[in-house]
């Protein structure tokens, strides 16, 4: 069994490989959920839906985010009413949030909705969200308000400086049923190349996760989502920076040394593997950037070799 | 001025032609609300889109319901999904429950939005929902559970028997800001062509409505939307038999005897008008049926006429 800790497009490539790599039915995807927002009175979970988008072969690739074939007649016409359209909805995605948001109201919990989800499309993997009561990761800009994570993310393109995040509802949230006891059945957990702050850190800050990943730290992997100094995707880089941390795979084996034992480091940044090491973190250097499903397979064989001690 | 109590379809046609008569800055439509649901989370107000639709030119005639050249991507998706389908919802009509549902949620009162969805589609009469709080019309079958008007309509496509109606929420709703107003300056109020029990039903249920109309009876003009006994679209000949009214004219206008002093039937009903008459209701025989909007421009001009005496 494998447990991935999941954020968003990053993370989606990644799981795209495992799959290919284990028996879909024996990994699991802790998702990230702290980027969860309500729009239109729509329940929008933008990490759990890109892992099933991408885990489902339905995800636009080119742009990046959404699905593949999309159409925009809902927000076009949203726009002409005068409407909100500074998070862009696309139709058949918009269908996803209609069924979330009404199965919630029915009263089914997050993650049963989740199953329901990636079952009528087709995923064979299992997504867990993180918790099924609501985390909401919070930015305080530098010098100015506290904002949620899409109005940072999305509308403002996260083209402002961060002072610091905080995950509400984190500290009393409830994990979501068979997260922990994934983690407890785990020969692998994998930390995904996500952003280390707001994809991973909330979900290092469901009560239980990180001391469950502590004690099996050996067999936690950790992919750097730094790749010679700069985020592959999105604002890791800058936010490590604006927080107090080297933006690099130093600074990435830094903030995950107490939970991941392994970092797989990109090539590019194989001058940097003593420093890390020298954190106490065992450092794996191997291609890391994920262009194709294949490239994803080798990253997933690398990290599941990692544990399995192929890789010495 | 020209005030109309509306319901959905058959007010939305008498609209249309009242518009054409009358400058229609002069008109003000006060619509039903009973029928407003929340589905998939978003706030539905199937009379005051179908009248806005209409009078903004964008309603599908042909279907009777929704906007011209709709297209229903997300339903169709949301099919796949095992979600709700039985209330169908296009995309373009999606784009106002989005709009509406984020307004709300942003602190406006439903009126506040309906005068700005009226102004973005090109609205140019004034359209008022009865009451900015919520006021649901509850229908129990006979024999049987309470449902709400959706499920009733919808749902169960009006083929199961009822008991009786109530509109919950009435008692306690606030008129409009606007509505009661608006009554006491108009020089003619029409109630259209709706069905008396569930659109025309709820709003004189609306505190101060129907005193407005009992204290200026002579110049309120009903039309009867019973033509030959059945309606012409909907339940309204079946909900006024199983609560214990004739499905005809004379029933319509008992129904309304108190507050309206005029009632126009179609010519189909002529018979009858002696019968209306005997209830205390001056009774107008003209042609009712509104295949286009020139037969709506003619009713619109009988009914004005009706009050401002040129009909005897």
């Amino acid at each position: 069994m494998i447990t991935a800790l999941a954020g968003g497009v990053g993370a989606a490539r990644l799981l795209r490989g495992l799959v290919r790599v284990v028996p879909p039915a024996e990994v699991t995807a802790v998702v990230n959920t702290g980027d969860d927002t309500v729009l239109h009175g729509l329940v929008i979970c933008p990490d759990l839906d890109t892992v099933t988008y991408t885990l489902a072969g339905m995800n636009d690739d080119i742009r990046g985010w959404g699905l593949a074939g999309e159409s925009w007649t809902v927000m076009d016409t949203l726009d002409r009413l005068g409407g909100q359209t500074w998070f862009r909805l696309g139709d058949r995605d918009l269908a996803t949030h209609l069924y979330r948001t009404q199965r919630l109201a029915d009263g089914a919990p997050l993650s049963q909705v989740t199953r329901e989800i990636t079952a009528a499309v087709g995923v064979g993997a299992r997504l867990l969200p993180m918790s099924d009561d609501p985390v909401r990761t919070r930015l305080t800009l530098a010098g100015g308000p506290e904002i949620s994570f899409q109005e940072y993310f999305v509308g403002r393109r996260h083209a402002v400086a961060v002072e610091s995040v905080r995950f509400e509802g984190a500290d009393s949230c409830v994990p979501a049923p068979g997260v922990l006891d994934a983690l407890a059945e785990s020969d692998v957990v994998v930390i995904c190349p996500s952003n280390p702050v707001v994809s991973i850190g909330p979900l290092l800050a469901v009560p239980g996760v990180a001391e469950s990943l502590i004690r099996r730290r050996t067999r936690v992997v950790a992919v750097s989502p730094i790749v010679a100094g700069a985020a592959l995707k999105g604002p890791a880089d800058r936010l490590m920076t604006e927080l107090g941390e080297e933006p690099s795979v130093v600074g990435v084996a830094r903030m995950y040394a107490e939970v991941a034992g392994t970092l797989v480091i990109d090539e590019s940044d194989a001058h940097l593997a003593d420093d890390v090491a020298a954190l106490g973190v065992r450092c794996i250097v191997a291609p890391t950037v994920m262009r194709d499903v294949e490239d994803a397979e080798r990253l997933s064989s690398t990290v599941l070799d990692a544990v399995s001690g192929r890789i010495a």
